[in-house]
């Protein structure tokens, strides 16, 4: 079997590597955005490709149809909207992704956003380095105890930052479309869940019909002084709605993940706004979500060699 | 009953005033920092004194001799190295404080430094504005999930850090001076907690033992990539062996509450290292800590009125 692992800067352990080899012949590509053309020319007969969206640039049909041995595509990522899944599918072609590697540091990081807007840490660290700020008194914040979380979207993520809510005594509302009952959970409807939470978090991926999914109609229904973290995609929340809901008073603290590898320009409304916490898509990036999003595709990539593929995405 | 409520900016709902209204006869002065002179000339007649040590600078022995009808103090601190506790024994006067008003708030400021530190928010947060920093490959992080914190004082505060520990399965080693066992605690020697925790968070009150507690000794024994994070007061942490242990890379990243109301130099070398994160003694400053702070305050009084003081500072 001849494997290819494609991606920016791989930390592949030497006991992973020595996994790998058991499989079958390796070949590592240390690569920044390949293109069909390169991908084709350097494994081109690749029978397992276990990628990285910063290794290629988009897993087309072009390219599947080049990668004519190809059997399985293991990714290193959770969201595979760089790969054409329905062109694999017609080839013949499994895909498995690593739903569910990322999704401690995710809940983490929002976490680690929620405490900071509401304990003001990220906003007076800033202003005490640039302004000479000390008076705490400018600096009340909130404690999370017993407030009512709102989470909108229940996969492992929204699932992760409500097991973390626990512990701080919190009533917890959910949004999820599939409706499935979750252990300590309040489903309940969008409307709902705007006008009963103390923080709100938007944990789905982003379609068309999540663009924008937090406008200005959202921010009215909420309480005055809502703490509002997306740790998902960026458009999920209208950045402008935002603004003037942050201006407003309406929304005491806002937590963003920008879009990733996207430098954020230096007058962007963002930075006008001193509780507005923003971070590089970077949530998911911790030592530890990489070596089990390593570990997992190997071990996707053994399983669909002994016949009982798992993480297919369908 | 003469009840006179002295601090800064006194936040005193009109539930809570009605409620001291019906105690006895209430003088609320807003003041920073009063003299013995002060306080004597315009309380002179309190039976009871609801103070901040942000409204008197300090409750000395001349002051109790001076207020010749005071029978209790009831503080709006938790801490209270600003009265002469002693004195007050002497001349029979009950002082009562506000313990465990503040531990949420305090222990949440430490979870946000915790995480903030661990997912580098403050850090990226602070390089976007000012460096254009964007690359998520800069900023890898650590989870806390299932790792090892190690808490020095059990206090209301430790106790409640252990607590939010559990929701992110994590060991919790942790040191108290009395030995007492603490459900879901293990209890360890210093030199114990120092080697195995990922994590270390100091919450003890600053006393000649507490002095420099964590110093190059001590950071000698930490693992490497430790996070250290200090919700008491500033100088339990040896600032220039901490600053040592970030520069070495011993210390991944260190949460610091500066001394409280004093401004910090802009040539600090707290501001020179990229991991640490600085606030201004700001952890217990919420508003649900400082309603808390005051129905606490009048509840001792209330309690000391009806014969069954409680709270009572020894």
């Amino acid at each position: 079997m001849k494997i290819y692992l494609i991606t920016s800067n791989p930390t592949i352990s030497d006991a992973m590597r020595s996994d790998l080899e058991k499989l079958g012949e390796l070949a590592v590509i240390n690569a920044q955005k390949m293109t069909t053309q390169d991908v084709v020319t350097k494994a081109g007969d690749a029978e397992v490709l276990i990628a990285g969206s910063s290794g290629i640039e988009k897993i087309s049909k072009e390219m599947l149809q080049g990668l004519t041995k190809l059997k399985m595509i293991a990714t290193l990522t959770v969201g595979v909207a760089w790969v054409d899944i329905e062109a694999a599918k017609d080839l013949g072609i499994t895909v498995c992704n690593i739903k569910g590697a990322n999704a401690e540091s995710v809940a983490e990081h929002t976490w680690g956003m929620i405490l900071d807007l509401a304990k003001r840490i990220t906003e007076f660290d800033r202003d005490a380095r640039n302004k000479g700020a000390f008076k705490f008194a400018d600096y009340t914040g909130k404690e999370v105890y017993s407030k009512t979380i709102g989470i909108i979207g229940l996969g492992d993520i929204g699932k992760k930052v409500a097991q973390i809510a626990k512990a701080f005594d919190m009533r917890i509302l959910g949004l999820n479309k599939n409706k499935k009952p979750v252990s300590g959970i309040e489903l309940v409807d969008m409307s709902t869940l705007l006008k009963n939470s103390d923080i709100i978090v938007t944990s789905v991926p982003l379609t068309s019909e999540t663009t924008n999914l937090i406008s200005d109609k959202e921010i009215d229904l909420m309480k005055d002084g809502v703490i509002l973290v997306n740790p998902a995609m960026e458009p999920i929340t209208d950045r402008d709605a935002v603004l003037r809901g942050l201006k407003s008073g309406k929304i005491f603290g806002f937590g963003i993940e920008t879009e990733i590898m996207k430098p954020i320009p230096s007058d962007s409304p963002y930075f006008n706004h001193s509780r507005i916490v923003v971070t590089p898509h970077n949530a998911f990036n911790t030592e530890d979500a990489n070596r089990k999003s390593y570990e997992l595709a190997i071990e996707n990539v053994k399983m669909f060699i002994s016949g009982k593929p798992q993480n297919i995405v369908l």
